[in-house]
């Protein structure tokens, strides 16, 4: 691709708007330099962290405007907020092919609810899905639905096995995706109905993409033996969140662990590069940046909590999801 | 309670049994001098093991039986191996009231359905539930159901809102139940019609056993604001599996890390007692014990794969349901 990929980005949403997006974008911009940044947001505010970041002046465009999309605001409320908020004026750059992809770090209801009356739905597919990356012992796995859809169907589930295989090519083109239904045990016999009808489906028809690997139990996500891992909504968001909750609570334990005395103290800090290399492997920032997928242009959404390393890492996700061919890749193999 | 404790023990089931079943009433017989175990099993095996693990004859009795329901059996081929294996036998004495509750290391789908078969529900207990322990930021919460149930009502998911908090009172008697639904979302317009239904119920009626506290995300399980997690067995499985996975992800990251080279091995041996404290805090055979509510007699299922601790550590968990009058307090807050 020698054509420069074009970011569109609300500036304005998540915490720390738009300080941390023009430091994300200052810190992508010099890794990636085939990249051009689409700015939407207040050019008052946006306008001296440009000068602090020292981003290059034919790197970034920025178009103004000071209405912006509420954290608290129902995705209802957010489109009603009309055309002009920095969201919708991103989301309208991608419609009028202007932009390649589109990232914010700000609500994710507006965000997928104003793409999707944007953007055109990929053809045969039914309803979009939230995918992320989840790091597991032998590399990364793509998790999908997210939440985006609490009840789907087989043909969902299907569909959602195709479009996260699809995104681990684009992002890792070397590897064979190995999907498997997120399930409760392992035994064709468990699992409600839905579930059983695509094990069927995925079983008995062949896609040339990925291999299918049946069912995996919550305790295996992350062993590296599947690297598509596709469920509900509902059950994608439980087991995404429990295991963020987990993470977190072994972190803080053994934190605790190290720091209560003296000695714990003094062999922590002699121990310090490697804890630093076990906390860099489990850095949330690494993993930032999830993928409404089904939709015809990529749509990211960064954590709203995350700093401007974690927000250069989304624009990372936007520039493979592009140079990977992501969009083309799902249109292929859906049919 | 000056009547001894009496505990129905299948000796045969899980790995390594009956080694670790004998090893495990032996240590569990040394810290609690008023439980009685009545063990059923293969007494040629047994009876070495009584002899190697020193336990005091008059501490126990044993029901010969050479049949055994195997690990692969499904439910319904265990139920057919009839009435002489040592699961069934250990089961038929609680319900001929030889025994005050049973534990097995070994198949569970077998043991929930030749306990339903064998003793009665609580009145108005339309299904079991699965639970157990799973530690927090400042103690312990129940979680339940983990897999008993695919498909629930709210009726159900009330149910086991009483009934995993009469367990967690049963266990730690000066703690107020806390209970949550675990759901996609904490405000009250996510989730499925189920569960939503299940929220007005609890927020409308009061109960004197337990608060409730509205929804949870699985990201704050572990935080410790509630004690008592309630979900359907699918999302409860889900959860609980996750978990699991993460942990063991994250510590063998840790051990990689620590190991990796001659510095972080030496100030990981300085460090010793700190991360073995670290350590015990995670060790799965504390939590051993999940426990099948809603049956009139306390059921306990030992993870197949612990040790002799991890079996002890079920005993401790028999003897306080029946210490803490698990079933007479489910029975008073279920009408």
């Amino acid at each position: 691709m020698n054509n420069p990929i074009i970011i569109a980005i609300d500036a304005m949403g998540g915490d720390n708007s738009p300080n941390k997006i023009i430091e994300g974008i200052s810190i992508h911009s010099k890794k990636s330099l085939k990249v051009q940044y689409k700015i939407f947001g207040n050019q008052n505010l946006i306008d001296p962290l440009i000068k602090k970041y020292n981003l290059q002046s034919d790197r970034f465009t920025i178009s103004h405007t000071d209405k912006i999309v509420e954290n608290e605001d129902t995705a209802l409320v957010a489109a009603k907020r009309g055309k002009k908020t920095s969201l919708w004026l991103a989301i309208e750059s991608l419609k009028n092919d202007e932009a390649h992809a589109i990232v914010s770090a700000g609500n994710t209801g507006a965000l997928f609810l104003i793409s999707k009356l944007n953007l055109k739905m990929i053809d045969n597919i039914d309803k979009p899905a939230l995918s992320a990356l989840w790091p597991s012992k032998r590399g990364m796995n793509v998790v999908l639905d997210l939440g985006a859809n609490i009840e789907c169907s087989s043909k969902n589930l299907v569909d959602f096995s195709i479009m996260g295989s699809a995104l681990l090519k684009a992002l890792y083109e070397n590897v064979k995706p190995n999907v498997a239904l997120l399930n409760i045990g392992s035994e064709e016999l468990k699992g409600n109905a839905m579930i059983k009808d695509t094990y069927q489906i995925l079983n008995e028809k062949k896609y040339q993409l990925f291999d299918f690997n049946g069912y995996i139990e919550g305790n295996n996500i992350m062993e590296g033996d599947v690297n598509v891992i596709v469920a509900d909504g509902f059950t994608g968001n439980i087991a995404l969140k429990t295991a963020e909750g987990t993470s977190n609570f072994i972190i803080s334990e053994l934190k605790k662990a190290l720091s209560s005395n003296i000695i714990g103290k003094l062999s922590s800090l002699l121990n310090f590069k490697n804890l630093q290399k076990f906390k860099n492997k489990l850095d949330p920032r690494l993993y930032n940046g999830a993928i409404l997928l089904g939709l015809s242009k990529p749509v990211i959404k960064s954590h709203g909590s995350t700093d401007s390393i974690g927000f250069a890492n989304s624009l990372k996700v936007c520039e493979q999801t592009i140079r990977g061919k992501l969009i083309e890749q799902i249109k292929e193999n859906i049919r």
